[in-house]
């Protein structure tokens, strides 16, 4: 009766609507098709293939692009469930391989709040002090605590892996003995990986690496620069280094130690041994260790050497009205500065991490953490009791964590663990070693028991032994001083305590949650929650890096179809996934290059060529690996001068090692000429580097391999969507032309190279401490690829182009563009120049940067490739309307510095120079500046929905960089200052 | 040589500190044993045993709680172990029930960021409308979106579920019909849950609920209030109901609609067909069917009916800036001032669950969501072709989603089906229907093929039928009118995009992530990752809940470890984990109650005696149950007249059905007399009804069971962790003693009953739409309870006591605290009195609540139990320095007041009277205060180190009721009024 047939009028449906919808590209990739073409003909085009027609130069288009696999992409459905059939792949044993890496509980508040957090995972390098003051305290505890157990007062925020620590320790003791001692010993008791590392790096220091046993080392030669040994060893010991740097400090020689955080909260700490510089991993606290990372690494030093250390540093200053604030502290040491005077390329480092690592000590706190080692100690201790009770021969020297066992059999033994799915580390035929650790039970140690016994029944249990234990650190040894005094790290105890720390920091903070970062040459597009969520899946975490690699073929098949993809979409041959970082990448691809060289017997080549406009690593690199460094100019247009590049590469043909270059250029343009350049140098003799930062403009259109360039690094962390974690982690894997792929890096430890594997590999040693790198965040580079497809990709790169030619004509009326490429266009990113307005308003680049926090943006890169101008990098995830927003509040701000110019303003007292506008200045009951409060807080319409509020006033970065302050400052002292300040 | 052996002095290590150390109850207990005794000793006791004695009426006091399982505590680790083993036995197939839950893609940026952002789900519901403009957005956007896509102008922010939706409207209808019509004719094409809800509920409004076949309707008694139908059908057909609405409107009778939101994209909106009412449930728009909740279902009706609308209605208002402000509407319905005159007892609701939802709408847009449903209304097309095909008959009527099938052994195919890891809907022997949804793919569609052609081949595939389709959409019921035409609908489709959107409304909430919600009797306490972790992962989310229970074996054993746990904390026999929040449990008790009673014969037991200090939903609960409520009052002590009950119940002693208590009292109490109280009701035939709202106070120390209630409901919600969601999710389970197990809820789909389970069940039919409820939110309770063990919890409820105790001590010489037990402490929770100053300083306690804002705290509990008081309760998870911040605060308002008092302040123009202050105001250029800015911002040092920022002036409530707008505004006129308020 109510009932209604099938409708006369009826309609039928396509397969294509059938197939899923939950579809990727149209999340990731803003502008719809509609607005693309609206925005192109914004831009003077009818359609976006027409822009990018004229933008892109016709010599090194390609076709297309096709992948062998994910060429349609995945839905994000469809991506999970591949990623749970992988995860399922990877097998997680019990890990006592230790070596650096270890298993933790990462308490459950700090693995939801920061590490599954956007705003603590999105946010930039903290070069934006005022809208970064949750972060820097983050750091800068960080910081204090790695001065607090190593007892050394200095200490960075985090380096690579401890490996590369070790590396740049090395480094500094070769410049504090101003590269006149060219010997650099290793002891043998150091990490395999830690030891290979160094020796690989220290050929471009022209350093002699010496491998010694501890027993065996003199510094009779006086030509010994350093020497690294390792506390407690890699086998275990604990050995009291007291006299051992007595007489090298007597010899003049410098004292590295790479050392344990968590031991160190049980054990003297090398400060107190006089050690000159300690670096290790912050992993253990609360970082999953990942199948080999990222972690944080730390190196300390004295107050003599702190002017010397590598890599990023906070320090506390004061902001415009005098209070405290913390900042990164000696920017002007970075790279980009120093160039080729660099000793160290470090940029992205493993801010995350450090986070993450800082956070753990404040939830613990010194009791909790000195509880947590005498646990782990006390296991150990029980461990070795019972071998001993077993019959085995443990060896006797003072230990923390790690039990040396001597046995007939070792792989037996092993392999037996294996079976119930333990893994061991296999130190030689006779040798076994088991580490502890967090999250080892007793019931895990009488599995050991077990497995030890070969079957044979055992008469006790770990609980049982338990009163027998005796420590087993040596009595000069116990750590006697405090540590971690600081409030900081004994008032966040609780779950909700820690919460709302988290919180009160994250406020503080500007991510991608608020706002796009248009950082020209960072590429801060959307790091999609698909993309990250198996990145803390347990069966992607929980794996040791040395575990035998059937165990991780989850991983193992990933990192295959990454290499591919990657191959495809550089137009590469193989790829190594070992650099952690860019600047890792860029190291290890000129030592790819170097061991080609080397290779066909061609010692002497040892010239780079690198454009005035590289970005700062690219020389720091070269220099790294001893390579001599020319430089050459730019042209009028921002174009590498090809005249004088010809000229350089004739001139240096005999010795022409490489040739650097970013494309499309730093300056954001699709140089034409790239591939003559190219020519040039391989009819010099000479490789193409290619800086992949910018890979973001080329992907699906062009590529490095299809350009001619022969090595290139990829930061994942830009282009293939790797979060920038507020200054880390990253990854920097470099692909390479066949010819190359042999030497990809390798590793001591588990055997590694290109992939695809090439054939008769001869890797060049290794260059991280893991033999994947940052293994664990690859699935965010993999995800957005196979989601993407390659029309996705392509699209993501036309739609980039787009975006910055949109802001680029919307911007052209009020700010210079700077350079364009022959038919007016930029890249996906450009330069505006701010030159200018520092004769007629006394106007620099960090006025407007500093003001487009009023508006709620982070300030584009400055001064960088270009000093006294704004580098603007959109991306394809940025939305139209966020464009706008963008743009309309630098027209806003072009606004503001004409009022100065025409004398409305005063040239000192302006709403830019006295920009950011934290709450406390504009609420303050005083209130002098000559401009009104409410046009300091609100110059746009939008801020009045919501609004980001700096927290503190300009930072004084003179102030700080001259009082160099790098640990939290004693409680009652900052209470005082604050006090003050307030008063 | 470096070697040192063995120490010398060494020590030993017990095997209690070689037992795992991430343990729980010290990161959820905040006081330390140290912070304990100093806090006891404050408060005038030598330990904290000591206070909780005093405290705690001897008479009542247990010996000790120990539990089955579980009795020592798991750590984090192992609970996350164990919750795993619990996951790996659900199996997760394929579902084709439909019957009101469908799979769906939870899009994984609300996911991460709305369901597993603390942000999102710790905040408390949205009564300060000042700290709470994000959600109150997202609210009125879910009433926006189901006021479109049904049709009607009026929505509320969510119900329980779909089933207590339907009969919600039912009893819209009686009241609609002032009571005088006492038939509600349901039609049988609705969800079987649905029915039988309805015909449980109908009972207490003693309306004869009468269930036929559409075609059978006829309203010839004219007794008729209502009626119900579905849309679709419960078996998928789509009727046209314009004449059958004609019909029952010429009748004067109301029609109610059930339908289905997803349908309602393509199909003619119930509104205009002239449906009275519409309900269902939003769980398929983006909220995991989790074995049966939490969801948000909805109600939308006319103007007309506006006022009649149970539940939380959000609607727009203005500030004191005169600029556009939501809040909570009509606030003055709720139950604690109508008491027994609610027609529905609805408090906490689904608001976390409508705001996924909404988001859901907001990230797919109105073409999106057409997309969907074309989608999956194209493959239940195919797979009917096909099945016609393979020469099966399918219901020739219109349908959407759901295609009926008649074969000859529906079971034998269901059987199939389940082999391949599908679940079908058997409806009867003969009749199988298949639901599809936003998950369904044609491959999902080929597996049905196969099952339905019983392993013989199959001559075509999905994607071959595709273009054969033609739509089944009744012509005359496809939707023709546009919907979700809003901007906001239609903006924030990339991931960037709505993860800002997320985030900017994130912003303008202040959740616990600030601070400390003391709000009395709501328990606001720590919800640990640890807990919530489990709630998202796969296997607890995407069970269906009428799934074979075979496949949901990790559900039931947790059902049944739960409890066992909760009746060892209650002291009761049998648990039923159905209703899903505390009101429900408190009906569905009182249910359990007259079911005891008319068992027994006793048809004339309708008497239920309730303290005027009970919670406003304890009167409408009992009268939703048909009881006939007598109050009786409480003395000066706030104690209740126990003379006063015993006259009451000797009174009614023929008549009395039950006593309603809640204990510790709403006033912050352990009342001496309960066990005599007791006895009283006991003795005079009536059964007593605990509230469980004050649980936290009796874990360990006392339970229900033991002082000697019957039934008792535990809000999940509050004493068990449950985050509020900002308004829900809550479950409200209750226990029985053994004579009352028996008429425990049963459900019509999936049998069940008391845990553990009575003999000889007569279950008294059901109160919610799933089985046990919302299953996906009982990991909370279930981790807390394992993880804590029986000391922690004992430990938890001492801790409460002490800091609330701490907080009354503190306070006490500034405000009068209302009631204390006989040794002059408070329970877990007390009430201090501001009476006074309505006198003395015009200072009402919503301005001392608005206040608080400036200062960084949501308020407590205002004006109930007792008018002109805040009630405050701390939790065991605030920490001492928290306790004192909010102290510190409220000591600070008071000397504000005195200002006032003194004359020093204006009484109507006073820092109080003008909280909260915005930054809008603050840093408005005008400042005619007679009080400073900073003052007015920052009358503490706390806030100077990071401060929330209310965002918006005073909300106006009366002008907000007076001029009822419950939608959002189209944008023109926002943007006018916005245009015209910052003008
Ligand atoms: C052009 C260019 N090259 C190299 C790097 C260094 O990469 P990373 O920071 O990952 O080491 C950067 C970083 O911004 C860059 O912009
Ligand atoms: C004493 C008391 N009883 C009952 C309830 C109702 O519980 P629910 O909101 O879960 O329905 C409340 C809620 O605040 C309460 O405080
Ligand atoms: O620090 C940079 O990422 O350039």
């Amino acid at each position: 009766f109510l009932g209604v047939g099938y409708p006369s009028q009826s309609r039928s449906i396509s397969v294509e609507a059938l197939k899923p919808s939950d579809t990727f590209p149209r999340r990731h990739n803003s502008a719809t098709p509609d607005e693309q073409t609206k925005m192109a003909e914004s831009v003077g085009f009818d359609t976006l293939d027409s822009l990018v027609d004229a933008t892109v130069p016709k010599s090194i288009r390609l076709k297309e692009m096709k992948f062998n696999k994910f060429d349609g992409g995945l839905t994000e459905g469809q991506m999970i469930e591949h990623m749970k059939d992988l995860a399922s792949k990877n097998k997680v044993f019990k890990s006592f391989i230790g070596m650096g890496y270890y298993n933790t509980h990462v308490p459950p508040v700090i693995l939801r709040n920061i590490m599954e957090n956007p705003a603590w995972y999105t946010q930039y390098t903290p070069y934006q002090a005022e809208i970064s003051q949750g972060r820097l305290e983050s750091l800068l505890n960080f910081q204090t605590m790695i001065t607090d157990l190593t007892g050394l007062p200095m200490s960075n925020a985090s380096l690579l892996d401890e490996g590369t620590a070790a590396a740049e320790a090395m480094s500094m003791c070769n410049n504090i003995q101003k590269g006149k001692k060219k010997t650099f010993i290793i002891a043998s008791n150091c990490h395999p990986q830690t030891i290979d590392i160094c020796q690989t790096r220290a050929d471009g220091f022209e350093l002699k690496v010496v491998v010694k046993d501890l027993k065996d080392i003199d510094y009779k030669s006086g030509d010994v620069c350093g020497v690294l040994v390792q506390y407690p060893g890699t086998e275990g010991e604990v050995l009291d280094y007291g006299e051992f740097i007595k007489k090298a400090h007597a010899n003049e020689v410098k004292v590295v130690m790479a050392s344990d955080l968590l031991a160190l909260t049980v054990l003297k700490p090398p400060g107190e041994f006089g050690a000159d510089i300690v670096v290790g991993s912050a992993q253990r606290f609360g970082v999953p260790m990942g199948y080999g990372g990222p972690h944080a690494a730390f190196l300390a030093t004295s107050q003599e050497y702190k002017r010397m250390m590598p890599g990023r540093i906070i320090g506390v200053s004061v902001d415009s009205s005098g209070k405290q604030a913390l900042r990164m502290a000696m920017q002007t040491r970075e790279q980009h500065i120093r160039r080729d005077k660099a000793t160290s390329n470090i940029c992205t480092a493993q801010a995350l991490l450090a986070n993450m690592a800082a956070m753990y000590a404040v939830y613990h706190g010194p009791e909790g953490l000195k509880a947590i080692a005498q646990r782990v100690h006390g296991l150990a201790g029980v461990f070795a009791l019972g071998l001993k009770k077993l019959g085995l021969e443990v060896q006797d020297l003072g230990f923390f964590d790690t039990v040396k066992v001597k046995t007939s059999n070792a792989k037996a033994i092993a392999d037996a663990a294996i079976k119930s799915e333990i893994n061991l580390r296999v130190v030689d035929g006779n040798t076994i070693t088991a580490a502890f650790d967090e999250t080892t039970t007793l019931e895990d140690v009488d599995k050991l028991f077990k497995v030890f016994a070969g079957g044979k029944p055992v008469s006790f249990t770990a609980a049982s032994l338990a009163p027998e234990f005796q420590n087993a650190i040596p009595s000069g040894l116990v750590r006697e001083s405090p540590y971690l005094t600081h409030p900081i790290f004994n008032t966040y105890q609780t779950e909700h305590e820690l919460l709302r720390y988290i919180h009160r920091l994250q406020s503080k903070d500007l991510s991608l949650c608020h706002s796009m970062i248009p950082l020209g040459s960072c590429t801060m597009k959307l790091n999609a929650t698909t993309e990250m969520m198996p990145v803390t899946w347990p069966s992607f975490t929980d794996l040791h890096p040395f575990a035998p690699t059937e165990q991780a073929q989850g991983y193992q098949e990933m990192f295959n179809n990454l290499g591919d993809l990657l191959c495809t979409i550089t137009g590469f041959d193989s790829f190594s996934l070992q650099p952690n970082a860019g600047a890792a990448g860029e190291y290890a691809g000129l030592m790819v290059i170097r061991a080609y060289h080397l290779s066909r017997g061609d010692h002497h080549r040892n010239v780079c060529i690198i454009p005035a406009s590289a970005h700062g690593t690219n020389p720091a690199s070269a220099a790294m690996v001893g390579m001599k460094i020319v430089t050459i100019g730019t042209d009028a247009k921002g174009n590498i001068n090809i005249e004088e590049l010809k000229k350089a590469a004739e001139k240096h043909k005999d010795n022409l090692s490489a040739f650097m270059v970013t494309y499309p250029s730093t300056h954001g343009v699709y140089e034409e000429g790239i591939d003559d350049i190219c020519k040039i140098i391989h009819d010099n003799g000479g490789q193409v580097y290619m800086d992949g930062a910018n890979m973001n403009a080329q992907v699906g259109l062009t590529s490095p391999g299809w350009i001619g360039a022969d090595v290139c690094h990829l930061n994942l962390h830009k282009t293939f969507c790797i979060p920038h974690g507020g200054g880390g982690p990253g990854m920097g894997p470099i692909g390479v032309k066949k010819h190359l792929a042999p030497f990809l890096p390798s590793h001591p430890v588990v055997p590694t190279g290109g992939i695809p594997a090439p054939e008769n590999p001869q890797p060049l040693g290794s260059i991280s401490a893991a033999p994947w790198g940052s293994a664990l965040i690859l699935p965010i580079s993999y995800t957005y690829i196979a989601m993407m497809g390659s029309q996705g990709l392509t699209d993501a790169s036309k739609i980039a182009i787009l975006n910055a030619n949109y802001m680029a004509k919307r911007l052209e009326s009020y700010y210079p563009v700077l350079f364009r490429g022959v038919n007016g266009t930029v890249a996906h990113e450009f330069i505006i120049d701010l030159r200018g307005f520092k004769n007629t308003a006394g106007i620099e680049p960090e006025d407007v940067a500093k003001r487009l926090m009023d508006y709620g943006f982070h300030g584009p890169t400055m001064s960088w490739p270009v000093a006294g101008t704004l580098m603007i990098e959109p991306t394809e995830s940025e939305s139209k309307a966020e464009l706008d927003r963008f743009c309309d509040a630098l027209i806003s701000i072009r606004k503001e510095i004409a009022e100065v110019e025409k004398g409305n303003a005063d040239v000192h007292n302006n709403v830019l120079k006295g920009a950011p506008h934290p709450p406390s200045l504009l609420m303050a009951d005083a209130w002098t500046k000559p401009y009104s409060r409410e046009y300091a807080a609100f110059p746009a319409a939008w801020l009045r929905g919501a609004k980001f509020w700096p927290t503190t006033g300009r930072v004084d970065n003179v102030y700080g960089d001259r009082n160099l302050v790098c640990t939290l400052l004693p409680a009652s002292q900052a209470v005082e200052e604050q006090a003050a300040a307030t008063a």
